[in-house]
């Protein structure tokens, strides 16, 4: 059985676990073909520009490294499929009949579910035997259906830790101070909300936490920060970047160039920055914004070992569901218990997946829509348990060579 | 003998690892007396906010714990002498004859060493027998006379990690790009520096570094960036936040609010901002800037062992020194070997430290003044090996309560 793999979207640390997962899988069943993988997403399909997997890790110390390898070992795309233009989907089933492939595996986000979903449906209809199975990954963990997805729990490990660190770097002076810190999250929360993993025994997490799921009022933001103020002198908040105002406009898109990528996406940069601009117009002491930027989806030094392993599992598991003939299905993490912690996987319809994007329930926010309920923090906690070992050399982390992609 | 310490200017990873061995040195010498600590620097002082530092960790689990904390467990001020202000002065020796304190540790950066060297000036002065230590520590690593200072070392052990998962993340999309990241140092480019510690068998580093030391100009940079341009399509440019024009001019203060902080220095954001959105006029394509900000000061989770062990070594030396009874010197870092690396304590002169800021030697950056040459990387490279493990507790790393500075 021959199997090509790609993946899409954003990078995350743990998306090249699932593919080593795959290969894994593929090995571990001595699968008679060849394991392809196509550079930089469906891009790679259409221009045929393929390379051999099995060929480059052929022991278990290179697919350990692999494992441990932020961002994506194949590259990515941004390519979007276009319903009314059959040229693309022609071009493509071209290729993978060239390539004699019968199973099509895709790893990636909401958009790349939609890609992959395309695709079946568009195969079904031209009775194309060829399967199509999508794997979930995305920090954001917005895909529907599955409890969360992976790559999110690194990447709330990385939020958690990092406010932390931050905490004690805001606590160092005597005097009042507010920092601002900017997590990723377009529409939905998640990542924002992992910030509350932070506390501890001397520290109580993030003073309040702003969620796209809630519409922001600048008013009721300074409102509540004088009252907080009362009580404390420096003061922790975490912003998403995608929070909007009562007209659902972005708070950042008062600012920054308003510029859209090729999913019709607004690229949005700079919310805490102008809530900085803001709050230095009504007090007069130290403030400061942070944005985590990219460094929330490639910082495998602060990895999930539970996210790392279940990205894995996921991978060898797609090997078991192509070899039993399924098609058209993304697999997805169902939660068996959250007080000891365990998850299995599943095959769910594609057709539910794509284009759905899940958000924090709203009985999971707090009424005032400045923090998160304890629900919601029960909920997050065992995604970020586990420490990953890396390997270094001269200082700093050892990964697996990514040359083809420069 | 009683002992007072104190720490001040920015945080950095290992200042409480200093803390750590001034009072692993106190113990172990069995003093009699009391190691007290000043809260919030000079201030605490002034405002007699002093603890018993002996009282609150008396194991050595406490201890390690401390050491591997980061940001600064005793806070810190940045409170000016003033010369011409006698009252400041006559108000610490009153306080520290009060105390019967014999000798004062002040842990900090060029700020912190001038602070400690007025005093000591002073003490003299009025025939003050109380003895007066510095023991330097700056991310920035540019106070004069030592061969580096504690702290530097993991700032750029967490840049040049940072820099290569940066890398991984620049290099998935198959179309160009422009990633500038910008660090700290204001006048000396040495953090910047170490990002070329990044470069690994498949990645050559980035692709330029523009440090304070070297006049930036708008027209050679863009210029520099079409010819790199025809030999990759991914640049990473990593930028100092204090480059300056020709008119010595910082390129950040463009667009941002000149301030400036009670030392007379002026703040800096966004010289990277600044340049991403230069290019931007430039260019059609993918260009981000990112901007490490404070977590280069505060990342235990990247911090150097050897930058750990040299900055604990260093607080149980200068119990040694206090006991011989030295005063008006700070400790400072001998070099001994590079090749296989060593360096010894020695106590220099305050007056030969105070007010000197160390830059990179223009031989170590090459001609076009865009990039580091291997003589600056044979310098840095020794200062980030090494890692620490850190404990964990709920999938955030655990260190020392700091209730006391909130």
């Amino acid at each position: 059985m021959n199997i090509l793999v790609a993946q899409s979207g954003g990078p995350s640390s743990v998306i090249n676990a699932t593919l080593s997962g795959i290969i894994k899988g593929y090995q571990n069943n001595a699968i008679p073909g060849k394991l392809l993988g196509s550079l930089n997403g469906i891009q790679g399909v259409i221009d045929r520009n393929i390379i051999d997997l099995t060929e480059t890790f052929t022991d278990s110390d290179s697919l350990n490294l692999l494992a441990k390898t932020p961002a994506m070992y194949l590259g990515s795309c941004r390519y979007k499929l276009d319903e009314s233009n059959t040229k693309d989907y022609q071009q493509i089933f071209y290729v993978l009949t060239l390539l004699d492939i019968e199973c099509f595996i895709y790893i990636g986000g909401n958009d790349s579910m939609d890609t992959i979903h395309k695709l079946c449906v568009y195969g079904e209809s031209i009775e194309s035997k060829i399967q199509f199975i999508g794997l979930p990954k995305t920090i954001d963990n917005d895909i529907a259906v599955t409890d969360h997805t992976p790559g999110f729990g690194s990447a709330a490990k990385f939020v958690s830790s990092t406010i932390l660190n931050i905490a004690h770097d805001a606590f160092v002076y005597n005097s009042p101070s507010i920092t601002l810190v900017e997590t990723m999250g377009r529409n939905a929360g998640w990542l924002t909300a992992a910030a509350s993993l932070s506390r501890n025994d001397y520290f109580h997490g993030p003073d309040m936490i702003f969620l796209p799921e809630v519409e922001f009022s600048m008013t009721t933001f300074i409102n509540s920060i004088k009252e907080k103020l009362q009580q404390k002198k420096n003061l922790i908040i975490v912003v998403s970047e995608g929070i909007k105002d009562s007209k659902g406009q972005y708070i950042c898109q008062q600012a920054s160039k308003w510029s859209v990528d090729s999913f019709g996406h607004t690229k949005l940069t700079g919310a805490a920055k102008i809530l900085e601009s803001q709050l230095k117009s009504h007090f007069d002491f130290r403030i400061r914004s942070i944005e985590l930027n990219v460094l929330q989806r490639c910082y495998m030094h602060m990895a999930s070992q539970t996210d790392l392993d279940e990205a894995q599992r996921l991978g060898v598991e797609s090997i078991h569901v192509a070899l039993e003939g399924l098609s058209g299905i993304m697999l997805a993490f169902n939660r068996l218990s959250t007080s000891h912690y365990a998850v299995d996987i599943i095959p769910v319809p594609l057709k539910d997946v794509a284009n759905h994007e899940k958000k924090i329930p709203r009985s999971w926010i707090n009424d005032a829509g400045n923090h998160v309920q304890e629900d919601c923090i029960d909920y997050l906690l065992p995604l970020i348990q586990g420490e990953v070992e890396l390997e270094y050399r001269l200082g700093v982390p050892k990964y697996v060579d990514i040359k083809h992609l420069q």
